[in-house]
């Protein structure tokens, strides 16, 4: 049994720090870099990457709506030519610091606002996937489990991992309990390990309202933005390590050729 | 006998307009792409690339240092990291946005201030050449012709591209009159026109106080931010094209393949 | 009888230029003068404002979303504690740089996607209003006629002046017809120009379906961005002005003492 | 005996977190408040504006050159146009801020590089002191005690408050001992609140050679990006206030008339 564990890294800006990129390294499979647009500088990036290289994690482009003092959380009506544009232009900028680090960017996982919009906006949504197929069709696009993006993608032929996310609340539908809501966010690591443990072996969690739904994933998301956070990742890692499930990105960097191959995973998503 | 005319282009912003870029690529056989630092928002770039793509022209990064209001025209003091990472990010957005345009990226000019310092700031040259290096050691570079810069990359290993300015006078050293005196800058279009034929064929120009003055040129920068300007590179064009003068890139495009391949000219540079 | 023109000007950034302000500075009564977020830098800006101020021109400030790229023209979900901030910030700046021009900041005119939003959406107007009577409670807001914003914002305490766009056409129920309707946008210089002395005579303009609308509004908005946009309101202010109304500001700016003062024509709003 | 202590505060971004300004605000009687351009978005300015408010600090506008990335540490060569506009723009905002705050600007400190550049760069210096009396000339200026700028300013009919810095070393001339040389920080707690008594009681630091140099100052600087450095702060107001030197500003922020009054202080610099 495999699945993959990714964070969001790279999100420093200059002087300011968040998380620890390097603590996370040594715990996920797949690392979502950012791109420039909600976070990150050019330099910091960089050394991400190089630690990702080292670590044999695999890299991904965490592409966001400009708008570093929102963070890209914030809602925006992107037109087309724009939107397409501006996710070409950060999976561009991420591939070529990655060539400078020795890896390879495999992925798109769209952050934020962009993120839970393409879930469900269609016009979005084709965007980001025309985007992703325009600048290298070879790149997997890591959505929401559950989400109408998975198909549109697939449907353009992109490959697709469907994702999971370690510290949230799943409605009995499987969807995500809006964070507005009471309990949509989980604060207990052991609570959270075993869940994921049961996701990854079973493919169900149980929802808010104590029902067993089926969530169909292969990757886990798991935060790094605060010691918590931190520690919380590593009992998910130890917790289905230890029950022998494999922590494994779900394509393999190949990294002397420079591409990513399929590492067989996403292929259930 | 061949020559390269090369142009900054790209460089609206948004809404902003500048130069006419259409009108320019009929003239030009390279184009020097803005990446978004200096100048250049993602769908402007892309427009520009696709047009150039139709065309035919070879399609460079015009790198700059991060400075949108001041159009990358002042100096700033950026230091190695930082430096050689946004050279990186600056290629890389633009390999990607070419990628899609199904063009290819085959040389790097910096832009403005960068360019001037790096001529002969021999750190901030070598981060830019290093940058490069890490990126894509196939890339050629523009720099002055006759600045300390060609040697420094040449040695480093990079293909180096020597070049002229048309409507810009010359000491008798052969370097650029500053714009600070007088008749820096020329304004005869058919004077300009005479004086790039005569660098095309015999490698020399009147300099300020008369004398001639050899440049070794292999691409002369012409502009296109005025309707003069685009008429006055029209007018160079046209005086070369007459006299048995080839207007080609200083590389081939090989854009099927997504690569570049020496054109033969910057092996005399 | 009096009117107000008013325009957006300062609308260049750094090399970018937009729109001829010298022209319609000899045109409108009111500037509402970009702020840096949309638009704008502040050497530009405060270039503006000396020529304003060298007309007696009176100044507003036109505040936006924080979104350079986009103009300012996409709808952008900020959160209350940011677009109270945001507003307040660009309406200090402004009021920093009217001073250094030996002028004042007498209004507020949202631009773009925040001047559409809080025309009808009470969450993101209420927080405009709130930054309006926080920085400082004697500056009037202009809004579009009819809309619900002029009621929230007088109820408030809010100065307020309703605003008419000369070259828009009006639904039979006094709204703007949408930019996506043929024939939204008018663009016969004398044909608006009449439209805009019937509106001024008379508070009426015909809507599009030929029927006879009241439109209250004690400003009217011309555009500067391309030559015939200036040309069409030179002819507006021409035709009200042989027609007898006087072409005037809905305050004073008593420049002196770096304050406004109400003339009388806002409380008809 | 009186002295004032300053830090720098409001230098978060958006969710970037930086320094502990409200552990800072109970230790200082100024706060050089960042204005956007190297640091601060206009809400966490504001926070820190209530904040600082709330406990009667006086608040300074911490003016910089327009450098998020590079933290307004890189030296910028903008012209005067540009500088000016941008420090009055800057030191707008701040206003516009503080009046939502219900508190006023009463200084002005300039940031980074722009701080050492005006030391001792004329032009620069010269753009700054016209900028600062073009929006307020009530205003005081901050600067680096000994440096050419304290003159020029005075001259220029500016207050100017002489600055020293807790954890530097001075040479025997009374300069700042470059950063690039050992020993130039200093990190004894103790030893440093002894300095500043002995700067404070009798004016005087010993110099990085042991002899002793005698330092105006009406400031001293101290730093909060650090759970030390919070700590150094704390010991050094300690140190002060159990010698019976008060702490104090070196002027009064009349804060219902939004204007601030000289403390009596800032004559002696």
């Amino acid at each position: 049994m495999n699945i993959d564990l990714n964070s969001d890294l790279g999100e420093s800006l200059g002087v300011w720090r968040m998380g620890d990129d390097a603590a996370m390294l040594d715990i996920v499979s797949s690392a979502n870099v950012a791109c420039g647009f909600h976070a990150g500088d050019p330099a910091g990036i960089l050394r991400t990457l190089r630690e990702a290289k080292a670590r044999g994690v695999v890299v991904g482009a965490h592409v966001a709506y400009r708008d570093l003092v929102g963070f890209g959380r914030r809602n925006m009506d992107v037109d087309s030519a724009d939107l397409r544009a501006d996710v070409i232009y950060q999976i561009g900028a991420l591939k070529g610091l990655a060539a400078a680090a020795g890896t390879a960017v495999c992925y798109v996982k769209p952050h934020g606002a962009l993120y839970n919009t393409i879930a469900h906006d269609e016009r979005q949504a084709r965007d980001v996937i025309a985007a992703i197929r325009e600048i290298d069709p070879g790149l997997c696009l890591v959505a929401l489990a559950g989400s109408p993006l998975l198909g549109w993608a697939r449907v353009a032929g992109l490959r697709v991992v469907a994702e999971a996310f370690a510290d949230r609340a799943y409605t009995p539908q499987g969807t995500l309990v809006s964070r507005r809501e009471p309990g949509a966010v989980l604060h207990d690591a052991q609570e959270v390990a075993e869940r994921m443990l049961r996701l990854a072996t079973d493919g169900v969690v149980t929802a808010i309202d104590g029902s067993t739904v089926r969530i169909e994933a292969d990757s886990v998301c798991v935060h790094g933005d605060s010691p918590g956070a931190v520690e919380m990742a590593r009992q998910v890692r130890a917790r289905l390590t230890q029950a022998g499930v494999n922590i494994r990105p779900f394509v393999d960097a190949d990294t002397d050729a420079d591409a990513c191959t399929d590492a067989g995973v996403a292929a259930t998503a």
